[in-house]
């Protein structure tokens, strides 16, 4: 660990083996970021992420990769870490209901991964983080949306001693106005493989999709609008279009 | 767990076993809240408060004790996490080092702990949230500042549910302006039993203090101020005068 260093091309992602952060890490590499990227495990039903952020990481060519155990399941409040809330599952070209954030909302997920990456980042001298928040196909979670990003900004200045000492931390959220279409274009031209990556909320053990969960919903529709064959793994008996 | 009610009188309160927390602990309790205390396993050295945590707590008549494990040792930086950089220590009368924060900084710890209350209290209800922070007789971490403290209710209104549906979340730190000797005079008229509370940096397993290092100083000068004979417990040999 690079500690006390000051190294302005130093940065951290986030990296939770879906298909956005993975973009995001093939984004930051191209730009000529030294990027170490970050995973949580919070106890979330689709584990097999966890394996798809290693395989993401080292495949795209991160620094580092690391993996930071935090116990949300303590707190409860959604369906992703409490086995008792049930995941929505939707037919294909079934609406998900609007203006309604779902029971998949973790509350304060990305403000607590974000905290971890500021804090990771004073540590490694680092002052850019990079996370792959989506304010366009997304499921209507408050955390994704530009004016969290400005508020998290706003406080890391506050908040740690490379602010107090005057730098200035920077949270790049390059997806925050794509559409899911967008992304899976960009990722392509940067060569993101996505058949590596995990996006369902349900995925099984070996990372097989449940086709039904709003986020394997974005997921399929981003690839149809992009023009792109869908490289997903389906669980037997999913329901894949 | 009361999830998805509007109970205006729960709260949240960060207990990390320590003097100032039980302060403030003793202090919402006082003014009526039914509190939920929190505490966090983050790889401290100094283990033997989450101990006091439960003391705490339990005696003080908290509604409920919950502690979450976030290994923060995952990232390093820190004295207080990484066993491999020292706890500075100094003798009685020994000035600390003006202007420097020092390596007992966990960086962007009080920013993690606060993210992951305010989850909490979004999946109860709850949108009071206290912390013991103190700007007066501390050791110079930035994130103890009101400024830090405004900063991150400015971020919890946007990152939540409630804030997104209108609700307004209060971050309290009644003690951010008082001195050591004034926390510890309303922690006694409050009752606080400061014998149950450990604030040594390397208190042994027993919660025997160090006398040596920022805490211990901070705290045994608190209690001369104060006028008030120092309750704590001292490890064999450690310089407690």
């Amino acid at each position: 660990m690079s500690q006390g260093t000051d190294d302005v091309r130093l940065a951290v992602v986030l990296v939770s083996g879906g298909l956005d952060s993975a973009t995001v890490l093939a984004y930051a590499l191209s730009r000529g970021w030294n990027c170490h990227a970050l995973s949580f495990d919070y106890g979330q039903r689709h584990r097999s992420e966890l394996d798809a952020a290693v395989r993401v990481a080292r495949t795209l060519g991160a620094s580092s990769q690391r993996r930071i155990r935090i116990d949300f399941g303590a707190i409860g409040g959604s369906a992703l870490t409490d086995s008792t809330i049930v995941v929505p599952e939707r037919a294909a070209g079934e609406a998900p209901e609007s203006n309604v954030i779902p029971p998949t909302y973790v509350p304060a997920r990305n403000t607590v991964f974000l905290a971890m990456a500021l804090g990771y980042a004073e540590a490694i001298g680092a002052r850019d983080l990079f996370i792959g928040v989506n304010a366009v196909d997304y499921s209507g979670y408050p955390d994704c949306r530009p004016a969290f990003i400005q508020a998290f900004e706003n406080l890391a200045q506050v908040a740690t001693r490379i602010g107090v000492e005057g730098g200035r931390f920077k949270v790049h959220a390059p997806l925050i106005k794509m559409s899911k279409a967008e992304i899976i274009r960009c990722g392509i031209r940067l060569g993101v493989d996505y058949s590596r990556t995990v996006s369902c909320y349900q995925a099984d053990a070996g990372g097989a999709a449940c086709g039904r969960c709003d986020a394997c919903h974005l997921r399929r529709q981003g690839f149809q609008d992009a023009g792109v064959p869908d490289p997903t793994r389906y669980a037997p008996g999913a329901s894949n279009r």
